[in-house]
């Protein structure tokens, strides 16, 4: 299972998510994009969370439409991996 | 900077990136969407490497116009995180 919080900043939407059992399994993968926050697309969305490289793969897919997507990386911050905006640059570190 | 290869399978490409100093900085990360190799969309595409989750997203994202996209978990397998063919389904592990 996964639990996800959104908190809504001036030009993104901060998610977060949570694994309570700590882990996840692929097969749960499905229910988890359906349970995703839905979020407004003229914004940014910075994706937060300890998970797998595919959870996070597949939340970076089904926020492809909003404004811009970045990754939070604790060690560096939220790093831009893909932009619709002139404002936003791939690779550019947010909430750094 | 980030090495690329990528092998072919029947129904995917395969690609393996690799960070020769063992790290890649967020400013790297533009140049090294230049440098993914290009492949054929009709097949899907496996994302394989060690490197930072903003990596793959940033390759997750540039690869979605590919039939399917998985990401290698060294723990399970290549698991599916987007598609668009009725073959595959999200959450799928493919060579697991």
């Amino acid at each position: 299972m996964v639990v996800f919080s959104a908190d809504e900043r001036d030009d993104f939407t901060f998610i977060e998510f949570e694994l309570p059992e700590g882990v996840i399994a692929p097969g749960e993968l499905a229910q988890a994009l359906v349970d995703a926050p839905e979020i407004d697309p003229r914004k940014g969305v910075v994706i937060s969370g300890r998970g797998p490289v595919w959870l996070f793969g597949a939340l970076v897919h089904i926020y492809h439409a909003t404004a811009w997507v970045a990754t939070f990386d604790p060690r560096l911050g939220a790093v831009v991996v893909e932009t619709h905006t002139p404002n936003r640059k791939v690779g550019e570190v947010v909430l750094g």
